[in-house]
C-alpha cells in the first residue's frame, strides 16, 4: 500500500509516518505545501527520511494559493463568525488537492492527514478528498489511534528512536500561511482571558505601532487588488507587502469565539494584516460602484460563502456558482482606495473610481439641476402606499377621511 | 387651518413658520423634541414666537429615544451600509409620532416639516404620519415653495424681518441627538476627499486620544444594555456616560457612502461612540450565547431591519415581527463584556456569561473525556454523503469504485 | 436499568423489548402515542406484554399535536423539498417529549428508539432527547446489533417465541398521522416508476374522484383555522373534517424526491389532505391581508422553518424566535377562503376578510378619486435612478446628455 | 421631434398617435412587437396610417423572446406573488429594448408608450429606456392628458374622425403572448368573486377537460428545454406544442392577488400552459440531480429573480449575477421527466437522468453495502452537539450528568 499524507514536519505528521509504516505496512510519501508560512521547507527533507518517509514532495502553491483562494474569498466578502477572514480554512482545499494530485502521478492507494478528531481541518482535507478521489482511501490516525497527548506523541517516537524539535514552552496550536498566522489552545481556552502580547507572531501591538499614521493606495481591477501605492505587482508580492505594512501598524487581529463544524464553540486568535485591509477597501469601493440592490445581494451571500469555505465544502458547484454571481457583481469595482493605518485601525480615507456611481450633482442638498424635489412627492406617496392603506383599515372611518385626503393632496399635486 | 411643524429653530424651519401662515392662512404651532442633541431648548421658546408660532411644544423623548428606538436597534444588530448605526433613522419616527399626538391633542388639520425633497427625512416623517395619522394633511414645504438655496432663505426671513442665527462658516450639514451625531455637506461631497478634523464634534481624533488604553465593562440582560463597570445605570445615563468614554478615545467615527431612499449614492460621517462599543460588545456576547444558527439568522435578518429603519418603515408589522424575534433569540444573552479603548478602536478582551454555550472540555485540543474523536468519523462521512454521490457520479466507474471503497472504510470502522 | 422505549407494535419495536432485555438487563416501558394514526391502540398492551414489556403506556397527543405541532407549521408556511408538508418531522419531537415525560415519572435511565441508522427519524427522537433529557441514556438498537434485515427480524422473534402479525406481502414503509400518511420504500426506491393505485391509503385517484367539484369554505383567525363551512370547530375535528373531503377528491398527493439529513436523496409519497387545503387556503388570505414586505419575509423564513422542523431542531431558541415572528405577522390574517376541490386539485375562488388590504379604487384601471396617475412619474424617477445613474455612466457623454435631459422633462413635470 | 410609440393597435395606441402630433408635433413612429400573441399583425399596418403615423415597424422577436426572457425566468424558478410566472413582465423588457433598437435606426429623439399611471407596466418600459437609452425622452401619454375613461378615449377618436373597433362588451383588460394571457379588470375587482368561466381565452376549464389523463416526456438540457416527447424542437415550437397540450386539459390557471411595483395591491388571472408544465417538470429534474444545498440556493434566489423581473430591473448587474449563478447550478440538470396531465392537474410521475445524484443503494432501507448504520450515531452526537450544550447549560447540574453520560456512550461506542 502506497500512502500520500500531508506533511508538516510537526510532531503529530513526523510519528504519524512510522504508524502508517506499521499499522497499514505502507510505503510513505510526504508532501509538503509550501502556502507562504515563514518556515525553511528545505529542512524538511531530511526530516522525512528521518521518519521513514520514502520521498518528500514540496509544493509551492504561493501563486494559486492567492489567485485562487484568497482572492475568490476577499471578493466575495466571505466573513465567518464575523471576524475571521478564513486563512486556514482557505488553505486546506489547495493542499488537500495537490495531495490527490501527487496521489494521482505515483499510483498512491490512500491519502493520510494528521487532523485531530476535533477540529475543522479533518473535514476540510476529507471532503476535499471526496470530491477529487472518491475511490482513493483515506486514513485520519487521530481518529484511530490511541494517542491522547503529547506527552505520548513524543513517548511513541522515542521508543522508535526519532528525534522530534520539542518546544516545551510551547502552549498554543498556530497555522501560518501567506494570508494569516492563527492561534488556538492554551490560556485562549478561557473565552475571560485576554490574549498576551507575546502570543503574537505577525504585528506589533497597537500601543507599539508608530505615532504617525501611514496611507496606502489599493488599487483594484473588477474587484481584484491590482497595485500598492501605484505600483502593479502580483498577487504574492501584494500581500507581502500589504502584511509588512499592516504589522508595522498592529493592524489585522481578530480574536473570535467561533462554531466549528463539528459542533462545539472554540476560540480562535488571528492576525491577517493584508488581508483586513483589502477586506475594507474593497468594501469601500463597492459602495462607491455597486448599486444598493448589488451590495445587498453581495452581503446577504457573503455569509453563506463563508460558511462553504469554513466547513470545507469549497469544490462544489454551489461554491461556483456564488464565484459567477460575485463575477459578475464586481464588474465595476475599478478604482482606488486610501486606507490610513493607524495604532491598530485601518480606515478608508478616500476613493476614487471610473466607475463610481456617486454623483455630486445629485447628492448635493445645494441647488442642482439634476433633481427635481417635487418628484419625491410622487415617490413618497406610492413608497408609502401600502402603509397608508393599512392605517386607513386600522381607522374608523379611516377609508372616507382617506379618499378625501388624498383627493385634497392630488389637487394640491396638480396645481 | 392649524398645522403642527417639526421645529428644529435652524433657518428652514425659521421660515416655514411665516410661509404656512402666508400661504396656507394656517395657525403654527410647532413641537420640538428633546433627543439628546446638545443644546438649549429653552431658548427656542422666544424664536418660535419671533417666527410668528402661536405656541412652542418641547418634548423630552430622551428615555423613550434610547430604550425604545436604540435599543431594538441595536438588538437586532441593524447597520445601514455596512457601517452606519441609524443615529438619525430612530429619531424620525419617534420625533414624527410625538407631532402626531400633539396634534391630535390640540386638534390640528396638518403637519408639516422642514426636510428637503432630496433626503431621507421626509421619507421617514412622511412614512410615520402616514401610519399613524393617514387623516392628517401633509404639507412639506421645500418640495413646494421656489426656495432653492440659502440665501434664498434668508433674503425670505430679512423681508419678513426675521433675524436668523447665521453661521457664515457653517459648511456641514448636521443631525445630532443621543446616539450620534452626523455630518453631510460641503468638502465631504467629494467622496476622494478626507474629512477634515475641524468637522468632527464628539470624538478626538484618535491621534489625539490618550496613549493609554481604557478598559469598561458592558454588562447586557437580555441583550438590552444594563450596566457599565458595574454598575446599573438607566439608559440614557449609560449612553452619555459611554459617548463620553468613547469620544476620549476617538471610537465611533465611520465615513460611509450611502444609498438613500431617494435613489442617489450620498456621503455622511457619523459619530457613534456609545453605539460602536455596544454593538461590538453585544456580538462578543452573542458569540459566547447563542448557538451558530441563532447568530446566522440574526445577522441574515439584521440587514432587513436596517433597512426598514433607514426607509422610514418603522410602524410596520414587519418591524414589529422581527423585533420578537430578536427577543427569542437574545434570551440568553446575558453577561459581561470587557471592552479595550485605544486611539480609535475598540475590542473586547474578555467576555463571560453564565448562559455560556463555549465548553472549554469540548473545545480544547488537549485530552478531554466529553468527546469522542471517533465520532467525527461518522460524521464526516454523512456530512459528506452528497459531496461524495456527485464525485461518483462524475468519476468513470465511480460507482463500482466507491461502493467497494465504501465497503472497507467500514469494515475498518467497525473494527 | 429502567428503559423507556417508543413503541409502536410493529416488527422492529416487538423485538427491541426482548433484546433490551438481553442486552441491557433492562426494564422495557412501552410507550405509544396516539397522533391520530387509524389502528386500534388499546390491542397494544397484550402486544407489548407479549414482548415482554412490563407496562404499555398510551399517550393520546391529539390536540397536543394539531395545536402545537401542526398549526405553528402551517402558520410558518413551512414546506420542506418544495412539497413535503412535514407530517411525519412534527410528530416525532412530540411523541419524543412524551417518552422523556413518562421516563420522568417512572425514573427510567434510558430512552429507547425504533429508527434505523439511515432515516431521519433517529436524528429527530435524538434531538429531542438531547434537548429535554441530556442525562437520560439513548439506545438506539438498530444501529447497534447485527440484524440486518426482516428476515432477520422475524428470526430473532421466533427463536424467542414471539408471534408477530407479518403481512408477507408488505411493499411500503409507511408512517401514519391526522396530518399525513406517507410512503416509502419498495417500487417508490427507482424514481422513474410511477407509484401504483394501490399503495394510496387514504386517498382516491383523481380519475375515480366525483366528476362534481365541492367547496368549502376555510375560516381563518390570526393565521389559525377555526371554522369549516361556517362551523367552528377544534383542531382535531378540523382536520379530520377536513382530510375526509380532501380525500373524496382525491387531494393531497405528494410524489417527492428529499434529501435526508443524513445526506441521501430518498423518495417519499406522501397524502396530506387537510394540509394541502389549508396551506393553499392560508396563502391566499394572506396575500389579501399581508403587506408585500411581510409576505417576502415570511416566504424567506420558511424554508427556514421547514428546515428546522426537517432535521428535529425543533426544542430550540431559533424555532420559538421564528413562531413569534409568525405572530406577529399574521395578527391580521384574519377571514374565510372558499376553496374548490376538483379531481385531485384544490384552489382558492373567493376570499373575504374584513382586514384586507385590497383596495378596488385603488386597483382599478377605471377613474378612482384615489390615485393620481401623475404620482407615478416621481416614483418611476427616484425608483429608477440607480439604473439611470449607471447608464449615465456607460453612456459616452452621458453626464451632459442627461442633465439635460433630466432639466427638461422637470420643466414638463412641473408645468 | 420624433417619436417611437410602442403600439398595439388598441384604443389607447391609436389616439396616442394624434395626441403626440398634436401636442408634441411630433412625427410618429409605431413599433409593434411580435410576442406570440395570437392576432394578425399586418393589419396593424393600415390602422397605425389612419391614426396618423408615418410608418409601423413590426418586430418578430418570438424567439428571442423564449430563449433569452422566458428560459432564464423558468430556469430560475422565478414566481411572483408565490403563483404568477410573469408572462408580462418578461416580454416588457425585449419590447422596450426594440424600441430603443428602432429609434437609434432611425434617429428619433422621443420614446412614448401607452401604458396608465397605475400600472406595473410604465414602469417596465420605462426603466428599460432608462438603462438602454437614458438621452432619449419619454412621453406617457397617461400621465399627462385629461383622458380618464374609455368614453374620454372615444370621444376624442370620433372628434378626430378615427374609427375604433370597440368591442362594448368588452369588461377584462387582457395581455396576451406565447408564455401566456393575462386577465385583469372588471369582476375580477373584486376578491370574492369567482372568475367566470367564459373569461378564459386559452385553457378548457378542468370541468370540461378530458376524462382520460394524458402524458408527455419532457426533455431539458442544463435546465433548458430541448425536447416534447423524444422530439428536439426549438423554443418557440416547444411552448406552442406545450400550451395547446396544457390548454387541453385545463392546465395553468393561475388566480393571484399580486403587490404591483407603484404600492397597491391588484388581482389577475392567468394562464400558462407550458410555463406551468416546464416549472414543475424542471424542479423534478432539479430534485433529482441538484444537491440539497444548491437547491436551497436556487430556492433562496428565486424570488429575488422574480422581484427583479417584476419590476422591470431587467437590465440590470444584479439580474445578470442571478443568472449566471443559475447557469452554474443547472449544469448538472440534464434529464427527463415524465408529466401527467389530467383535468386542471400537472404532476411528475417518472423522472430519470444520467446525472442524477439519487443512489438506490444509499436510500433502501433495505440492506446494502454503501451505507454503514454504525456512523449516524458520530453524525447525530456532533449535529446534536450545540443542543445538549445549550441543555446542558440549563439542566441542574447538567454538565456533570452530561460528561459523565457522554463517557459512557463513548465507551459503548468504542466497543
Amino acid at each position: 500500500m502506497k500512502v500520500v499524507l500531508g506533511y508538516s514536519g510537526g510532531l503529530d505528521t513526523s510519528i504519524i509516518v512510522p504508524w502508517l509504516r506499521e499499522n497499514y505496512d505502507a510505503e510513505v510519501v510526504c508532501m509538503a505545501a509550501d502556502v507562504g508560512q515563514r518556515e525553511d521547507l528545505s529542512r524538511l527533507h531530511d526530516k522525512a527520511a528521518r521518519s521513514g518517509a520514502s520521498e518528500l514532495v514540496v509544493e509551492d502553491v504561493r501563486a494559486e494559493f492567492v489567485e485562487r483562494f484568497a482572492w475568490p474569498t476577499l471578493r466575495a466578502g466571505a466573513v465567518y463568525s464575523r471576524r475571521y477572514l478564513l486563512g486556514t480554512s482557505i488553505a486546506r482545499p489547495l493542499i488537500a488537492k495537490r495531495q490527490v494530485e501527487v496521489a494521482r502521478r505515483i499510483g498512491a492507494d490512500a491519502l493520510a492527514h494528521g487532523c485531530t478528531g476535533k477540529g475543522n481541518d479533518q473535514v476540510r482535507f476529507e471532503l476535499t478528498f471526496a470530491a477529487l478521489a472518491p475511490d482513493l482511501r483515506v486514513i485520519a490516525p487521530w481518529r484511530e489511534w490511541d494517542i491522547r497527548s503529547r506527552e505520548d506523541v513524543l513517548a511513541y517516537a522515542s521508543e522508535r528512536g526519532i528525534t522530534l524539535d520539542v518546544d516545551p514552552t510551547r502552549l498554543y496550536s498556530r497555522d501560518e500561511n501567506l494570508w494569516h498566522i492563527s492561534h488556538e489552545g492554551g490560556p485562549l481556552e478561557d473565552p475571560a482571558c485576554e490574549p498576551e502580547e507575546s502570543m503574537f507572531k505577525w504585528t506589533v501591538a497597537p500601543e507599539a505601532a508608530p505615532d504617525e499614521a501611514e496611507s496606502v493606495d489599493v488599487a483594484f481591477e473588477r474587484g481584484t487588488p491590482v497595485a500598492l501605492g501605484g505600483t502593479r505587482m502580483d498577487g504574492v508580492a501584494l500581500v507581502e507587502k500589504l502584511n509588512a505594512l499592516g504589522s508595522r501598524h498592529g493592524v489585522g487581529r481578530a480574536d473570535v469565539i467561533e462554531d466549528r463544524v463539528v459542533g462545539m464553540k472554540s476560540r480562535g486568535v488571528y492576525e491577517t494584516p493584508a488581508g483586513t485591509i483589502l477586506y475594507a477597501a474593497l468594501r469601500e469601493l463597492e459602495s462607491l460602484t455597486l448599486d444598493r440592490r448589488s451590495i445587498a445581494l453581495k452581503d446577504e451571500l457573503a455569509p453563506r460563502y463563508a460558511d462553504l469555505v469554513y466547513e470545507g465544502r469549497w469544490w462544489t458547484p454551489e461554491r461556483e456558482a456564488l464565484e459567477a454571481l460575485v463575477g459578475e457583481l464586481l464588474r465595476d469595482a475599478t478604482g482606488v482606495v486610501r486606507m490610513k493605518l493607524y495604532k491598530g485601525s485601518a480606515w478608508a480615507v478616500s476613493r476614487e473610481s471610473e466607475r463610481s456611481l456617486y454623483r455630486e450633482d445629485l447628492a448635493t442638498f445645494g441647488e442642482s439641476a439634476s433633481y427635481d424635489h417635487a418628484d419625491a412627492l410622487g415617490f413618497i406617496k406610492l413608497f408609502g402606499l401600502p402603509m397608508r392603506a393599512a392605517a386607513a383599515r386600522d381607522t374608523r372611518e379611516g377609508d372616507r377621511v382617506v379618499a378625501e385626503l388624498l383627493r385634497e393632496v392630488d389637487r394640491t399635486a396638480t396645481r
